[in-house]
């Protein structure tokens, strides 16, 4: 067995063009959040997707060759050798500013990322209906919206910032105990139209 | 003018069968996230979210009728009185355990939240790039997943509400200075399937 220690980074900030390009397929991103924690072969990817192993082949192989996944492990196996990927950060940051105005990429990639948290929060709700957690907090949803300071603005982005950091390195150091499996969807945004509190004058 | 001073509640925990059907339509849900800061009239929650008044009013009556709203001031204005309408909490927690197993009233809420959570986010964003902010924080979207173990899991899931809590009682305060209205959408939720990581022996 070859085999490479260095672990995913936490975050690694997509300075690319063509690297925020593939972030922005559906697929692509998803193999990519299954080779965040363990190193994975394609075709434990591909079981855990539900998809067939030869339609992500040429997905990691483009992910590699982005330098988004890298290969850790070799393993001979019954005349093959199988390839363990793992993603290179387990977070990825794209800055706006990276496209020109008139490219949509982003909006792309956000419709990707809106679409499948929707599709798995409906599922993971269903699973919940059949058979709920009596004893374990609760699955939570919120839709909230403040008037904040520009200070309070940075503390509140830093503390969900700082939430999704703890959450995965925890994942890190979860391997001696009763764990659960569970996902996040943080959303943080300037409001859109009608955002503006009409604060009265009622003094 | 009449008035009573009292404010909203930070949480109302939903005990009541038909106060949590009445959350499950997405307008009543709209209607009461909108009073839920200063108190406002059903024409100024019309006016903010382009809906016209007349569709709105019975709905009103039924969250007041439900004690999900209080009207707290009356203000004489041209003949006719102003009625300004207050939600009671600022957010309402719903316990699964309310509905029968076959009962789908949650689902329809779920959805109802996330629809309008992913409308939101994606005319947030098509204002964000047409006027992005450069010094402020940029808007955050992250879907993680992790494998936990249940102390973690219930310090991350306090940490949230915590978070939610903060947001809003920030909001009460932030009236002298300079201020930005930002959303939040929080979900943590069990993983839906292929979410047990294969943990491999590689020792």
């Amino acid at each position: 067995m070859k085999s490479t220690s260095t672990g995913p980074e936490a975050v690694m900030a997509i300075a690319d063009l063509e690297q925020a390009r593939l972030l922005a397929d559906p697929l692509k991103l998803s193999i990519l959040q299954a080779m965040g924690g363990e190193a994975k072969t394609t075709m434990q990817v591909a079981e855990a997707m539900g998809e067939k192993p030869t339609r992500l082949y040429r997905h990691v192989e483009a992910l590699e060759a982005a330098g988004l996944v890298r290969l850790v492990r070799t393993r001979p196996k019954r005349g093959t050798v199988e390839k363990y990927y793992q993603a290179v950060a387990r977070r990825f940051e794209v800055h706006p500013d990276l496209f020109a105005p008139e490219d949509n990429t982003l909006d792309t990639m956000l419709a990707g990322i809106l679409t499948r948290a929707t599709t798995e929060i409906g599922e993971a709700m269903r699973n919940f209906r059949q058979s709920p957690h009596p004893d374990g907090p609760q699955p939570l949803f919120l839709h909230l919206r403040a008037e904040v300071s520009a200070a309070d603005l940075d503390d509140l982005h830093r503390r969900l910032m700082d939430w999704a950091d703890d959450l995965e390195s925890r994942q890190a150091t979860a391997s001696h105990e009763s764990t659960a499996n569970w996902s996040g969807f943080l959303a943080f945004y300037p409001s859109p139209t009608g955002q503006k509190s009409n604060r009265e004058n009622t003094s």
